[in-house]
């Protein structure tokens, strides 16, 4: 029989060009007062915010930028925010940029309105009262904009970890890939391994059904060709823009409905503790993944690199070597270190074929020593 | 570049066996009084109504029966059924059966709530204001379990006419395929080609777009097996029927989407004057339709054809007549009666080649004379 299909998608979608100008009746229903939530530069360099701001203007909605949210966002800022949120007397949300405001931008809808302790915020009993959000990807990765995940760089547990409730779907996700023309190669190329791995990962996962198994396919095929020209050094072209935000929000939409497995658990230290790029730190670890996979779901890694137009595991070795250059070093001891954090995180035991302790030691030293 | 992508959805969706039990938590949730509205027989032969009943009375939900639902309902009817839950203070609606309980359980929904004169009723300003709904499908076939139409027989224009609105997204959709295991084949054939022109439909569609196609595509590769099957005179397995409302609930979700169109037009015709089941009307046009679209986009067609594991559109026919067996005979001036009504449909004008009067008669003779 077939995997139960849950399906929950709340978050309406819009992706075109011109995506905030076109849809701008929905601000004013959220509320009269926004915060901001995004990065120091980018969301300014795009065009993004200036977006927003001629449409808030032209709605005759209060704002207040928040403009503070660096790579990787951990429990303080989002709590500043909610802070700055509560004095402001905002009433909705409009997160801009990649992973990082939009996943602050969920936490602090939720901490605008909820009262939970710092040493709670992963695991209380979040209630349905957020601020209405408006998600705006300017990367085509996280897939944030259609998920109910908002992750956290997590002290206490020297990692990242998720605050993941059903209350955190945006209301909104507006997609406008032409934000994105101007991203660096670099930061283009690590955001779509991201989604390259959200799409596999969730195909992977325990909580995958067929819905979601034809959606991560389809997602597989559409980054394709644009992968292909990340790997030569030719300039993206808009249709490739369109198709690497599009396999983002596919990616994402996937992931909410199966969740992310083993790989990103164990990227997650590589970014905590090295600062490696989250889709990046993903890529690292892809290709001895599948091949663990492989040991006991063939058809399923034949699936995907049909998708893909791969004839094997060794070609997918290839792709990910192009797309990510010289290789960062890495200690026998800190992958230790690495693998005991791991084992703790809850995706791990997401994968059709869940890893032991010797199991992640040896993804770690296979893709990193 | 791609056409925009529009998406919403937010019905939230479980399909598994069981699946009234195992998701009982959600009638609570919904109020304290709820209304059954399901046809005279079906729910209660196929165990779906005791089931429910069987939680109504776990949770210590009132309810009220409203079995009266026949098919094609027509606008006395809902109007009815929307008098019964305000003067019985129903909080809640539970649709039980085919495409016509659900429809008309999302009628009463809406018209228990909000005050609209019946010349009205298909193009009123609808409110967000409806009663909460579970749709819990006993046939593959409608999708309407998460589609925001209501499809009733309106004497005014002598059609079947949709009331369209996002407030008519059911809140749940329960689907059990094991309540289908003794539905009668002609019925499991007719059903099962309506879901198959959904699927068809929405992908030939102005309004579809790459995720939704995706999701057509899945549906008709689903369904293919089973009608496999239906040609045969074998018995159909419990995998047979998760296929089918696998499928069906696909070709729900694209017609939500990118509507149907020609097709569905020209189909409730049959339906109204000549009484032929719903999906039935559709399969009779389906082949010529298809040759219609094929002159100027033979690849959308081939890509169809590839689904359904056919080479050509006549195999397609042939798939078509072994399921549909002997048909019924027409008149040239009854199909140029219906060319005029279909003409004044709106989901004519949907397709992505848009037939003129003239194109509109040809397909119905070549299709029923």
């Amino acid at each position: 029989m077939m995997n139960p299909i849950y399906y929950n998608l709340p978050t309406k979608i819009f992706m075109e060009k011109n995506c905030v100008q076109n849809h701008s009746e929905i601000f004013p229903q959220l509320g009269h007062k926004a915060m901001l939530v995004t990065g120091r530069h980018s969301a300014k360099a795009n065009g993004s915010q200036n977006d927003i701001l001629a449409i808030l203007k032209k709605h005759h909605i209060e704002y207040t930028l928040f403009d503070e949210i660096d790579s990787n966002p951990d429990i303080e800022i989002v709590y500043k925010g909610a802070r700055k949120a509560r004095a402001e007397h905002v009433e909705f949300i409009i997160a801009i940029g990649g992973g990082s405001p939009m996943d602050a931008g969920k936490a602090i809808a939720l901490l605008a309105r909820q009262d939970i302790a710092k040493a709670d915020l992963f695991t209380a009993n979040y209630t349905s009262d957020v601020l209405p959000m408006v998600h705006i990807p300017t990367t085509a990765g996280t897939g944030s904009e259609v998920t109910q995940y908002a992750i956290l760089s997590n002290p206490r547990a020297q990692t990242k970890t998720s605050i993941a409730t059903n209350v955190l779907f945006p209301n909104y996700a507006l997609l406008d890939p032409s934000y994105m023309l101007d991203l660096p190669r670099k930061i283009t190329i690590h955001t779509a391994l991201d989604a390259l791995s959200h799409l596999i990962e969730a195909s992977l996962s325990k909580k995958n059904n067929d819905l979601n198994n034809a959606l991560s396919l389809e997602g597989i095929k559409a980054i394709r060709p644009a992968l292909s020209v990340l790997q030569k050094n030719t300039p993206l072209s808009e249709k490739d823009r369109e198709s690497l935000s599009y396999a983002s929000l596919l990616g994402g939409i996937v992931i909410a409905h199966a969740g992310t497995n083993i790989v990103h658990a164990l990227g997650y230290s590589l970014t905590y503790f090295r600062h490696i790029d989250h889709g990046r730190a993903n890529a690292l670890l892809l290709h001895r993944y599948l091949e663990f996979i492989e040991a006991s779901a063939p058809q399923k890694i034949r699936v995907i690199l049909n998708a893909l137009e791969l004839k094997t595991l060794d070609d997918f070795r290839m792709l990910m070597d192009s797309l990510l250059n010289e290789k960062e070093n890495f200690t026998l001891d800190e992958l230790k270190k690495y693998s005991k954090i791991a084992l703790q995180a809850k995706n791990t035991s997401n994968s059709i074929a869940t890893p032991n302790g010797d199991t992640v030691l040896q993804l770690y030293k296979q893709s990193l020593l």
